[in-house]
């Protein structure tokens, strides 16, 4: 039996902000907007990956440009360097999904706080393009140990900075490789499971899977 | 302009041996036997990185087991475990590509090597099945580390055996983000891009790029 949390931490992108919503601006270029957003999303995450594992860091915005580049490349789409930037910053303005901002209401009598690989510029834009700038007490970025998730120095961020101990901290991830590295690292996880997934098999499971956001007060009766 | 190579260093997975010539054996559980071995081969590099970064390992053997029942439940596939066990057990009988033993014998003037995320008894078992015991000097795994690639401290592993400076090692691998690895690293690099793919944005670029084993003796004239 998990003791009540005292707070929730949520992870950003895919969690809160629909990363698809970039669909829209890709069928400015793409004949096949989703598949390029796909392509855009997969290497984002696998760049994160790959940088942190061979301790060569640079920032998730460089990331996330340098995965549209790929992106661009491998469905053979070439633009110019306007459209590239409304590409890039159409990541600032990521909208939440439908239900998260009164899910997010409804659980606020405890403290919400974000961590995210995004950087701490992104972040606070993407906040305040959808007025939540007043919703969290913390919005962690990974930025200054110059590494990603799911390395667990990046979770100890939340707890540190809120005071809180893991095991009585909330965390929830829609991202498979999220729920499973912040169990391994020992907070209580719920799985926003938006897309039916089977999790991965990587030796962990969350206290709880949902699979929209609102859920998780009706689950907590709040 | 880059010093002359004194020795060889292969990838094993992807680079000699076929990964896809499980194909065969999903064919006897899957509908779509491509896509059960491309979910397998994505899943279980992805596993590689994600145990490595959050710190817990578990071997190659393991990890290509636990990405196969993945890539079966993602595919709605339900096998029994002689089913699992023959297809797991392909993986000890991949085949090499077909140029690839008599380029090897065409480099074989120079000491060649492989380092490899396989572990040691996988890597012993698809070396022995393909007959190639003889024409590898060190057959190196990154098992005693308990961490995979592209980790730089895998790769430092060639230079210490072999006693060459990386600098005068020619490290070769189809995998784009072991390029990217060993190139960080500090390898003189080779990309066998098998499949004509674009290089991920990663920041390293190879030093020479060949679409078939069989060109790197002819480009370096052995």
């Amino acid at each position: 039996m998990m003791p009540a949390a005292r707070g929730f931490v949520f992870d950003a992108y895919g969690t809160l902000f629909d990363v698809h919503s970039v669909i829209a601006a890709c069928r400015d270029v793409a004949p096949d907007a989703p598949a390029l957003s796909e392509t855009w999303r997969a290497k984002q995450l696998e760049y994160t990956w790959l940088r942190a594992l061979m301790g060569q860091y640079e920032d998730f915005w460089a990331i996330t440009n340098a995965a549209l580049r790929f992106a661009l490349r491998r469905h053979g789409i070439a633009i110019d360097a306007a459209q590239h930037d409304r590409l890039l910053q159409a990541y600032e303005h990521l909208e939440t999904y439908p239900e998260v901002p009164d899910a997010l209401q409804r659980l606020n009598p405890l403290p919400l706080s974000i961590l995210s690989n995004g950087s701490p510029g992104m972040l606070q834009a993407v906040v305040e393009h959808n007025q939540l700038q007043d919703v969290f007490e913390h919005v962690i970025s990974v930025d200054p140990l110059q590494t990603f998730k799911p390395n667990p120095v990046v979770y100890d961020l939340a707890p540190q900075r809120l005071g809180i101990p893991k095991s009585e901290l909330l965390f929830v991830s829609s991202n498979a490789f999220d729920v499973i590295g912040s169990k391994a690292f020992g907070f209580q996880v719920a799985w926003l499971n938006r897309s039916d997934a089977p999790l991965d098999e990587l030796g962990q499971q969350p206290d709880m899977v949902i699979h929209r956001l609102d859920e998780l007060p009706q689950a907590l009766g709040l």
